[in-house]
């Protein structure tokens, strides 16, 4: 999307990336901390003789790198969305729709998705542990509720849930997740490997500021990739090598591909650090094959590369999730052979948990010495907040047969993702129907990535617009029916393609309407541009 | 601290840094992105001929900022600590201590204080709404939290708790922080200009990576400071520019000291781009008066410098706290004539919420451009945790007159409070009363940070075994009776000076042991290193 944003912007980007470069060029010596006694010791001076200075921050003067990151999903479509949602509060009739269907963002509990009631009767019982032994509260939670919140309180020193704990989570938490991750894996799970987390994005940022150390160094990702992890790179200052998906073979990640990729980039002086892979895909939801797996760990065992794994559990039966933690002990490498994070999330999966920003990710591969710089980062943001955490040990750890909870549970668990399983199939077809679009298989996320040619005369009105022609698509969509859509530019894509991320979260009720508008819009958009 | 650091570690992070220095200074082009085509257009090169390559990770090839940063606060003497709690634990007499006293954090709830029942209540039914309607929640919870409750939910669109937020904050929590920022300085304060946060921390991070482009940008900040800032600055790659609290009055700022730290950094070619103020001080305790922070505003104005306060607020009666919003407009300032930035968390105040990591800052005096920043890169994370968003709101209009929770909630809050200002007291007599040692007033925060004259002998014996005096002195406080204190040098202090920070937390009953074996221990090792 960088080539069609407009020339002022960019230039702004030019003139500070030069000036950032220059005066790096002019640095002498490295200060890092002034030393320096109390102004006492020091020689006086004239008090300054700067009168009125211009204003301190603007994008001038501010670091290059924020200005570089950039973030599509929640940029200028969605910016646009909610002026029209506010335009639609004071005016109901201002637009040819009655309200924004937001298909941008990963986030099924703002389309109306429930909660999973276990999980939050157990959150409640944890943040108001003085109703507990109540009587009442036994007519409003399940008796598993009241028992798991007493599990949890009593791993709590002190059972204070309003204390910051351990930088790397509650231990009796960690306890909980490895236990669950080694009954995935079948391989053993240390709890002093798991750094609970808000969310997964501070876990990825972190390991991004370990890894980065100057823009020689490169960090291998998919293309299309979730722009969390170009965002990240650009903060801190790496390079993001880019590994294209096949998209003719449902968005496979071919060995050769990286191999060739980490060339290129070995040639240009990049030292590559880490292969980001994404399983299941985001935006492209594909479920990565075993065997490809193997391929991808021995890859970065020869290479000496950290593999940097953003993993969902996946629950749709057809397609079995393999951990590369499991994936890599199956292929007999420990700890000493791969240096290997997965990042985990309670947004994620069928609880969709989004708001709570619980997550966690695993760590193994490093030495104790590393392995102390990672926990002296997290230490300086002192622990992530205990409801998230809490919540993470829930995911990994929900009612079994013949809790009372049990039933209720996996109805809940069932209803959703068979929904969004049928949700996932009308709008495949749907999509697959439109002139020009075709549409890869859900297989275990919740996104598609249609991919549409688009005809030449609407490429020629968007450039126009200086806007990218998915966008300029995105636009037009989201004005004529209130759907958003991501354009595939805020993703990454190869160069010429163009697609658009659809979540497959609306309502189950509110689907046909999509179909509708969207089949209309673009039968119109075709017909407006078709050559 | 790191003058004492051990010799190995000392040479890993020289080697690390000229390392680092080095491939800055081969750099021939920007690479951020590596432009590439997908492999079939790339030329094709053989496979990789490394064999099995070195371990990919180890502290000569993690960034060297990550290896610099250092934060106290939960180093060296707390893991001494657990380590020590562990063998409690497995053999109770292993030491002549039954627990460890932790006095190093302002960790209130960990220490035994209860939360305020109706912030709880208010949590707990926003975690689980299905309760709002039943019966039984009449019985257990106050009329007003469920009100309370009601009305947060209506503020959430579709009362989805468990759904992302806008990347500032729920506009509804957003506008009751702002009304009660509002209420207590007297001067409008805008809803747009709230970024809520996990805890204050990430919102300090932000704005150093904001600001912050090479080593040439200095933030100015006081020492002794909260390890916080030299750590953020010190992983973003700035510099930070020392200036001294003047400890013979109380721990006074005087703009005389700001003035010539700033010129002397800008001799040197440090781009000098906020000031750090920290009001109540931490770790120095104290309150600034309201012509000292004019001046101080007054200073930044003419200096360009943007203002960074961590504030909190104060509710000890002698002193008023006066945020450095209130005092800038109060002296005609306004968005054009300053850029300030106050941060401002749930963990700080008599509720001591650390846990739940809530916090916002409040961004007024920058363009809109730069605001677009900000919000960029806050929505890089897309949102903080809603409990802790809902608390900052909670916190800033707890219970009024009238309200069924208001007697309860006032009887908690003064009980917190009038018990902390006795705790306050009898510790700084218990301190003003050892050998050598001088103890500030605690006039607002959490902390007392006396100061140590530490006998010669003691000082070698320090030397000896590679720490700082003031760090020897709390490790074999620590070894005698259990007390965590955390030393000065993890705060800075003016050369030749020691000190300590200890909370003033532990729970009532405990604070006379704590002053026995305090006195007790004083008196043996000053006995031993007497002259």
């Amino acid at each position: 999307m960088r080539r069609f944003v407009i020339g002022s912007a960019r230039n702004l980007i030019e003139s500070s990336r030069q000036k950032y470069q220059f005066e790096r060029s002019i640095l002498s010596s490295p200060y890092r901390f002034l030393s320096s006694s109390p102004a006492a010791d020091s020689p006086s001076s004239s008090s300054s003789s700067s009168s009125t200075m211009a204003h301190p921050v603007s994008l001038n003067t501010i670091n290059p790198k924020v200005i570089e990151c950039e973030y599509a999903v929640r940029g200028e479509i969605v910016t646009l969305a909610q002026k029209l949602q506010e335009e639609i509060q004071t005016k109901p009739d201002a637009h040819p729709f009655e309200e924004i269907l937001y298909c941008n963002i990963g986030n099924p509990q703002s389309l109306g998705q429930q909660p999973i009631t276990f999980f939050r009767e157990v959150l409640a019982l944890c943040d108001h542990p003085a109703i507990l032994d109540k009587s009442e509260t036994q007519g409003l939670f399940s008796a598993d509720s009241i028992e798991r919140a007493w599990q949890i309180l009593d791993q709590i020193p002190g059972r204070a849930t309003g204390a910051y704990s351990h930088s790397q989570g509650i231990k009796g938490l960690r306890d909980t997740i490895a236990a669950g991750i080694e009954a995935r894996d079948g391989f053993p799970a240390d709890p002093n490997d798991i750094f609970l987390t808000d969310g997964a994005s501070p876990a990825v940022h972190m390991m991004m500021q370990l890894l980065i150390r100057s823009e020689k160094d490169g960090i291998l990702c998919p293309i299309p990739q979730y722009p969390l992890y170009s965002a990240s790179i650009a903060l801190h200052g790496g390079t993001l090598v880019p590994y294209y998906l096949d998209e003719a073979t449902g968005w496979g990640l071919e060995v050769s591909e990286l191999k060739k990729q980490l060339e290129t980039s070995r040639s240009k002086g990049i030292t590559v650090r880490a292969l980001v892979v994404i399983n299941p895909g985001n935006p492209t939801g594909q479920v990565l094959a075993e065997e490809n797996q193997k391929a991808i760990v021995e890859f970065c065992k020869q290479e000496g590369l950290v593999l940097l794994a953003d993993e969902e559990n996946v629950y749709v039966p057809e397609k079995k999730f393999h951990s590369f933690k499991k994936v890599s002990r199956s292929m007999g490498y420990g700890e000493k052979d791969i240096a290997l994070v997965s990042f985990q999330s309670v947004s994620k999966g069928y609880y969709g948990e989004c708001g709570k920003r619980g997550g966690y990710m695993e760590v193994t591969g490093f030495g104790a010495d590393v392995r102390e710089q990672i926990y002296k980062v997290a230490s300086v943001n002192l622990c992530s907040n205990i409801s998230g955490q809490i919540l993470a040990s829930l995911v990994m750890s929900p009612p079994k047969v013949g809790d009372e909870s049990y039933e209720s549970y996996s109805a809940e668990r069932d209803g959703i993702l068979s929904s969004l399983a049928r949700r996932a199939k009308t709008l495949e077809d749907a999509f697959s129907k439109l002139e020009g679009v075709t549409c890869n298989k859900a297989e275990g996320a919740m996104y598609l990535f249609p991919r549409i040619d688009l005809p030449e005369k609407a490429i020629k009105a968007a450039e126009a617009a200086k806007k990218a022609p998915d966008a300029y698509y995105c636009q037009r969509l989201l004005a004529a029916t209130g759907i958003v859509f991501v354009p595939g530019s805020g993703f990454g894509q190869v160069p010429g393609t163009w697609h658009f991320r659809c979540t497959i979260l609306p309502q189950e009720e509110k689907i046909p309407a999509i179909v509708t508008r969207l089949t209309d819009f673009h039968k119109s958009f075709m017909d407006e541009f078709r050559g």
